[in-house]
């Protein structure tokens, strides 16, 4: 079913329409005091992700506020290696914690693809609950991390500066990392198709840590990944087309790959030059983003300046399309004021470059 | 004076030599036993570069022990800021802290560039020292952080994970974010002027936080003040070239703005493809790096291999010039025997990229 307001999905299929469709990565966050104030009433991040009421309940919450042109599925990245077994906790300051990181040959030799239903029931129950309150009026986006960016977490056991744990594995034993990304790439695919079922309409793959990777690494361990991703997909539900973003922070050097690898839509960080890296994909798929996050802290009229930059910079839609965003996740203690001033002039500015 | 081994400055200046150069971003560091002691002597990292002694001792020591083709100036890129009164300390954990930080009107009013030979008489000393004692074996690189990769710091007052604060200046009053970038311009351009005077043979300028900046953004906080560095340099001294490298991490989208701003040599991160990089410069200005300092965390064949990798896809050196370098600085954590092997490497496979 069609949502009322589709101009989202239309723009990633670069399709007509009247404006630029909006949404933030990390959309529903601790940035709003609804957000904090359902959080708190579940005591935990997990609590709140494995609630199907409560993530709903947060994920409508921008959308309310804001009149965003898309909801996105509230979850964490890590619910896949969580369901693998590995012991996933978060720790104030910290961050994720994995209580048996992947290190050993053995490890990597017991890691298996979850069963979806029993272990990550709670995410498509969720999209389910998210569907029915939506009730169509924008369309709702499923999430995953990449197989890389999860192997990330998964190897090193948490988070990261330089991720020595994960680059040892990859320069001395990349079979290994190549058998927990392949692992990684089936479990995702299965839990993406299991969201599309359930009611997802379209599909981001965060490559959080992609960008991290040396030229020639990316493209083996990180990319050939996402498009094993992409090759197993359902791609349609329901009569619709269920299109697929994929979004590497830190990616900008390698966008002709990242455009041929059967996504729809390429996701661009803030050092991306919108304008060439249109040239560069030659409109053959849509691009998202790129406001620099950091523009939110900015006063108003700087808002809406540097929101008409990115507009201008991606020029008239003619057949690209064109999804607005930040360049990564908003920030927690962006002002909820910048987030009503950027969708405004985002919705009224963008009109003029959706004429004929 | 020549050195007797100037196959750096060969490489740089783009002329014949027998193999690739290397030296290593922050080789005098922590990974190092010997540094590690005359650090303990002197009781912190402050003393350590305020004295020309022991500055000089470090910056030998990774010389001798690798048989590096460079040396360069143990110190900070601090020392500026430090030199205009903000009160640089550094404290365990956190690293550096401004006890002044650059954040209001007045304050930005206030700075100035200080009088090098008064604040910064150790740094030029430690020059002195240092050609003395290297009697020509190699060439000395001296150094200075980027001005806004300074005013970072000099406005977050340390470390930051997002730059809000220097953001939020150049996003809604850029004319107080440019003042200070000219203040750190002339000083720099100064300070260089200082060290070729005292007898560095060629300067890097570290950009840092360059590329944390928004497409556009980096042209106009970052680069321009570099060009005006540059622009302001000698350039020559006793009767010798001076060479100037610049490295923006996380710039390899800006490359061909960055061959263009004056520079002799661009240093490039990992994630940039050297081939394609030198297709994009077209040997205007010869390129320096990029292994993933992660490398040297792998076994032997792993560290050989890669660091083939890098010189293949240079190629064969030709009318260009190519110097061995990791794409950052060294990792604290890493094995001195690792960085044998790597020059080692360096030295013997590049040859054949040498041949007429």
């Amino acid at each position: 079913m069609k949502p009322i307001n589709d101009t989202f999905l239309r723009a990633l299929k670069r399709e007509q329409t009247d404006y630029t469709p909006v949404w933030l990565m990390r959309q529903a966050g601790r940035y709003l005091p609804e957000y904090n104030a359902t959080r708190a009433r579940l005591g935990s991040f997990l609590a709140l992700a494995k609630c199907p009421e409560a993530a709903c309940e947060v994920t409508l919450q921008p959308v309310d506020r804001f009149g965003l042109d898309a909801a996105i599925l509230f979850s964490d990245i890590l619910t896949v290696p969580d369901a693998m077994g590995l012991g996933l906790s978060f720790v104030a300051g910290e961050g994720p914690v994995f209580a048996k990181p992947v290190q050993s040959e053995e490890a990597v030799a017991a890691l298996d693809v979850p069963d979806m239903e029993e272990t990550l029931g709670y995410v498509t129950e969720a999209v389910r609950v998210i569907r029915r309150e939506l009730n169509n009026r924008v369309p709702l986006i499923g999430f995953s991390g990449s197989p890389f960016t999860l192997a990330c977490y998964m190897i090193e056991g948490g988070s990261s500066k330089d991720f020595a744990t994960v680059k040892k594995m990859m320069y001395t034993r990349p079979d290994l990392l190549e058998r927990i990304l392949d692992v990684n790439a089936r479990a995702v695919t299965a839990y993406l198709n299991a969201q599309i079922k359930a009611g997802t309409q379209a599909l981001q793959v965060f490559d959080t840590w992609g960008g991290a990777l040396a030229d020639g690494c990316f493209e083996r361990f990180s990319l050939r990944y996402m498009k094993q991703i992409i090759d197993g997909l359902i791609h349609e539900h329901d009569g619709q087309k269920v299109p697929v973003i994929i979004f590497t922070k830190g990616g900008g050097l390698w966008l002709e790959q990242m455009a041929a690898c059967g996504a729809d839509c390429v996701g661009l960080d803030w050092t991306v030059n919108l304008a060439k890296a249109r040239r560069r994909v030659n409109d053959a798929v849509s691009l998202q983003g790129n406001l620099d996050p950091a523009v939110l802290f900015a006063d108003e009229a700087a808002i809406r300046r540097e929101v008409r930059r990115v507009i201008d910079s991606f020029g008239p839609v003619g057949k690209g399309g064109h999804v607005f965003n930040l360049g990564h996740g908003i920030n927690q203690h962006t002002d909820p004021e910048a987030v009503r001033i950027l969708v405004d002039e985002v919705h009224t500015y963008s009109r003029r470059m959706h004429e004929l």
